[in-house]
This record gives structure tokens, C-alpha cells and sequence, in this order.
């Protein structure tokens, strides 16, 4: 497995494996890897000759009074969970690579991105589709992985993608959860121990929703409220928003007659946690 | 000679040339071909395998009350020019391929579009950028060329394609002129008879500029008084910009040090027309 700083290094290497018609697999990641990257790591390691995962904490997608700086990192650690899926590569760049001096262009997808985290983190989509755009350009995939836990992103990248004629494929692979249902976030490692049960009121309350439209709910306030209840009921938690969404237009919706996702925004103790459920899908939750 | 309208079919013709070695040479147009667009035609004829030249109108560079509807078109007679230079293929994209329903994705670079055509022609750079993005991801080119006429747009195209890490060169070529001096430009065909001696303020004020810089002078402002002066001496112009700018930032200069660009933008009758001078380099003006 090769570990690659370097922006042309790592076009040279994708080039040559594109001469040779070979397939190149990616997975962006931010590190501090869980079982949510893996399931991506392994979809990819099936779909392609190559696989290269991306680890890089992008300043561009946080906001000034946000995790930046605190957040998780552990590089020999991820370097042997990459390892150990058969990885082929780490793209592991630093700043100056991806953000030289006099640096000023920014992707911008605009409909997409405007309700749910784009209302609560001003900018955050921004920078996600402009560090995208330059991954995918450095790493060349044909096809990349993204968890449907960051559903608003999962949709903004295939917009961009879509948009921009970027010539590669999107997929998008299921949330992957804690046995009690928890989903998997490097932020989890936020939650003090007292607050790690509250955690559990995100999933538990897509639970309810997920009953609620089984037995025929149609009505996106009723359920809203029910979700809404129910994670207060906890302590610890504040709400950032509980919205139910078009899954295409991200647009609030009042029936759920097309596609909807119910995706959450919950501060539990210091950390911010999301989560979403398709209706219609599976969900196992305990 | 191909004629390509479907973004698949370019992409899929462009992929197989790159997958069997063959280099990509590339020169987006707006139509309306001209001496400039076949000087960009024949450099690319001459370092490429294959030459694209892509035909297309971009709406989303063109403000509210410009002339997209009025732009001057010729399909015909640019079929018959790109086949005089030996290009491989036209790509020709309908709206509906460029910007179907929904589209929603920007690309914006900051810093060099802000000044010059970018205050005068909101948005515009953004289309430019856009397109261009688009463009690149079609026709996945190894050179773009561009001529030096559009000098904000050639600094903007270079800057997304570092800043994006696009994995292509951008090539800018020398401003193409009439015999009389006036820069070659599709938008030359909204001048009456009597206001084409008027266009010949642009590159002759030039001329002074550049004199003025021979003989020593370094002060923007005195250049720029004397540019003015001369330009308003004929009649039919109404200045919109007569700037000296650092020719990396774009931004206006006091004294000239470093690298430095003298642009104009004026209105001559109907036609806005553009044109420009980097100090220290050859100009040939009767």
C-alpha cells in the first residue's frame, strides 16, 4: 500500500492506471475511520482494480466556531484499517497541497444545499463540493463511495457531479449503526459517557417515525412533532432541526407523496449529530 | 470531421482517444469564428492528436440585459473554417445537454474576477468558470487554448484549473488583430460604418500606453488620464473601464513594478468591445 502527499504524484499514478484500462475506486474520507468507512473501503476494494482512499480534514467545510481543530485524527491507526481492507492507496496531502497560497475558487451547488446542515452551517456544502471536486480531479475515479448517513451531501456531490459533467459514478451505501443503533460517526467520540445514551434519541426517534408512516402517516408536521418530543425527552440533547425532505430537491415537504427522508440535526453534550431514514426503507433498530 | 452533440458521445470519444495514448487539444468557442479563434485552432491542430473545438452560446455568462439572444451565429461557415484547420471533431451541445432541468451547480473564482469585467458584468465570470468546467469534463482535454484578447477570462480559466487541479494545461495566444489594428472580435459585427474608425480608440490608446511605459513612465494614473483623454476624443465611445492591473491578482496597480496589464472596455455604439495590453511586450499597432 502506497501513501501518496503529493497533488501530482497521485495524478501520475491514476493516469497510468486509466492508460491501462484500469478501474480506480475512491473513498474520501476525513479519517479517524469506523465501521461506516470500511463498508465503503470493502464496496469499493470489490469494484475496482484500484482503490484509493483519501484522508484529509478539509478546513474549507467547517465553520469558524466549529471542530476544525478539534477534530479526531489518527493516522497509524487508519493506515492499518486501510491495510487491512487491501487498499491500494492512501492519499494523505496536506494543506499546502490542497489550499496553496492565493488559492480562490469554490464549487457551488445551490438548490440542494440551502435547507437542513445548509441552514445550520453556513458555507459547510461549499466547501465539501469544491474539495470533492479537486479529489476527484487528483484521484480520477471511476466510480467513489459515500455513506448515506451525510444524506444532504451524498446528494449534493451527485448534483455537482451531474451538474459539472464529471465523467464517474456516485454511490451511496447505507448507513452503518452501533448494535444499539447509534450511527457511526468519528464524532461519536465527542459523547461523554452520560451522554452516549441521549445519542441513542437520533436513531430511536427514526424508529417511531418509521412506525408512524408503516401505519400510514402521511402527514410530515405530525410526525415531525412526535420525533421532535421524543429526542427533547432526553437530557443533553438540543435540537439543531428535524425536517422531512424531498429526497431530490431537499425541499421541505408537508404530505409525503414522492421520496422523503426524515434527517435529523441534534447537539448531544459538544457534539452535533445527524442522522436520516428513507421512508419506505429497512432501518434496524433495536 | 466529427460533428458531436451529446455530452455521452464526446465523453465516450474522448475517454477511447486517452485510453490509446492520444494527446487532446482544445479550443472553446462561442461561434462566430474569427482569425483569433483559428490561430488558438491551428496551435492545437499542432500540439494534439486530436483537436476539439466546442461551438456553443453559453447562456450563463451573459447578464439579464446583454446580447445572448442577439450574439452573432454561423454554423455553417464555422463547420467549413474548423475543417479548413484540420480539427477532428465540433462538439455542438444543445441547452437542453449544457443545462438541463434542475441544473444548479457554480463554479466561482474569487479574487481575479472581481475587478474589470467582473464589476462591470455580474455573474459573468461565473458562466465563464461554469462552462468552462463543463467543457474540460467533456472533452477531457490535455490543452485548452485561449486567446490573450480575454484577459480576465484567460487569468480566471488558469486559476480554476490550478485551484481545482484540473490536470490539463491552459495555453493563452497573442490577441489577433485587423490590419488596422482593431482586435478581432465576433461582436465587431454590431459596428456601423461610421463607428469603425471610432473602435480604433482601443488599440491605438494602446499604443500610447505602451509608448508612454518606453519612454519611462511608471505612474498608472498619468497612463490611464492619457488613455481616457484619447479614447473620448472620438466619437460614439462611452468608456466603461480603463484599468492597469497586476496581471496575476487582477487587482489595480498605482506604480508600475511588477507584471502589469493595461485592459479597456468600451462601448462603441451597440458593441462593447474589450481590449488590452501587457506592458514589456511587443505591440503591433499602424
Amino acid at each position: 500500500m502506497r501513501i501518496i502527499e503529493s497533488v501530482k504524484e497521485m495524478q501520475e499514478y491514476s493516469e497510468a492506471l486509466r492508460n491501462t484500462e484500469h478501474r480506480i475506486a475512491f473513498v474520501p474520507t476525513m479519517g479517524y475511520l469506523h465501521e461506516g468507512h470500511l463498508s465503503l473501503m470493502r464496496e469499493g476494494r470489490s469494484r475496482g482494480d484500484c482503490l484509493t482512499i483519501s484522508i484529509y480534514v478539509n478546513p474549507t467545510q467547517f465553520g469558524p466556531s466549529e471542530d476544525l481543530s478539534s477534530y479526531p485524527r489518527d493516522f497509524e491507526k487508519d493506515r492499518k484499517l486501510c491495510e487491512s481492507v487491501g487498499a491500494d492507496v492512501i492519499l494523505f496531502p496536506p494543506d499546502r497541497e490542497m489550499y496553496p497560497e492565493n488559492y480562490q475558487t469554490y464549487v457551488d451547488v445551490e438548490g440542494v444545499t440551502r435547507n437542513l446542515c445548509g441552514l445550520s452551517r453556513p458555507g459547510h456544502f461549499r466547501g465539501v463540493a469544491t474539495v470533492c471536486a479537486k479529489l476527484f480531479n487528483i484521484v480520477k475515479p471511476h466510480v467513489s463511495f459515500f455513506g448515506k448517513k451525510d444524506y444532504q451531501q451524498l446528494v449534493t456531490i451527485k448534483r455537482m457531479v451531474k451538474d459539472l459533467n464529471m465523467d464517474m459514478e456516485v454511490v451511496g451505501l447505507p448507513t452503518v449503526r452501533e448494535k444499539d443503533g447509534l450511527a457511526m460517526s468519528s464524532r461519536n467520540t465527542y459523547l461523554k459517557p452520560e451522554e452516549r445514551e441521549s445519542a441513542l434519541s437520533l436513531s430511536r426517534s427514526l424508529k417511531k417515525a418509521k412506525q408512524m408512516y408503516d401505519g400510514g402517516e402521511r402527514n410530515a408536521a405530525r410526525i415531525i412533532e412526535e420525533v421532535t418530543g421524543y429526542i427533547k425527552s432526553f437530557p443533553h440533547t438540543r435540537i439543531d432541526y428535524v425536517q422531512i425532505c424531498d429526497t431530490d430537491t431537499m425541499k421541505d415537504m408537508d404530505a409525503l407523496k414522492s421520496e422523503a427522508v426524515i434527517a435529523l440535526a441534534v447537539r448531544v453534550g459538544k457534539a452535533r449529530l445527524i442522522d436520516n431514514y428513507v421512508f419506505g426503507e429497512p432501518l434496524s433498530i433495536p
